[in-house]
């Protein structure tokens, strides 16, 4: 599969999360252009805080002994938590739908050797900015108040 | 509660987890001296390489709107992507346990903002150097394989 391919199926899973009231952001988990697991926001699903999209698809992945097959599609540019368990694991190559509707740090990524590209998707600025016009409070809780 | 009894709890999560052979990082989430949530590594326990021992706290702490009152106790001193959910959440001051077994970075949390305690507390050694000792490879797994 396309990097666009499985950010499509990364913004399928954003879109799930929307529209079980939840934050939209996705991630998707891959080797070799094969998806290893997927996964969405449960802040609002499952009341769990640390349940970012990125998280969640490693946590759908299981344990593994090397990441360094790996790239990582997230339809948002990713937090400082998820910023750094990219680095704790040292996935190569992070591909991001947007980073307009929150900006993150890829710069911060880059200058640690990961491989970003970042796609500018219009399907995942809709998906947030469709959630942060709903859920302004939900949106401040999950990005830490900000 | 003090801080060394705060801290002894979370060395306690760390202790049921090497018991169940799992990573023996135990945190706890507090607010003035009372425990909000504690929680432990469950990389071998649930199979879930997220869940360090400062994210289960945070997850099991549920959903909050602010973390300003926060301190989070960790037996060991944070890995990348805990550094990260500590930034994420504004966690404005965190209680580690050593910094001996595993260094992390504490001086990026203290460029960031938070106030570091650091106990240099020999049970907290103690767990983690009989962990290290029987299970290198998990160890190695769990922090990326460094």
């Amino acid at each position: 599969m396309t990097d666009e391919e499985l950010m499509a199926l990364a913004l399928q899973q954003a879109r799930t999360s929307l529209d079980g009231g939840g934050v939209p952001v996705g991630a998707v988990l891959a080797a070799g252009g094969a998806v290893i697991a997927a996964g969405h926001n449960e802040r609002v699903q499952h009341g769990d805080p640390v349940a970012h999209g990125e998280i969640s698809a490693l946590r759908n992945a299981g344990r593994r002994a090397s990441y360094l097959d790996t790239t990582l599609y997230t339809t948002l540019s990713p937090c400082q938590m998820c910023t750094g368990a990219i680095l704790l694991f040292q996935i190569p190559r992070v591909v991001v739908g947007e980073a307009r509707t929150f900006e993150g740090d890829l710069g911060f990524l880059r200058a640690n050797g990961v491989e970003v590209v970042l796609l500018d998707h219009q399907g995942c600025v809709a998906a947030m900015e469709e959630f942060q016009q709903r859920y302004p409070d939900v949106w401040s809780e999950d990005i830490g108040g900000r």
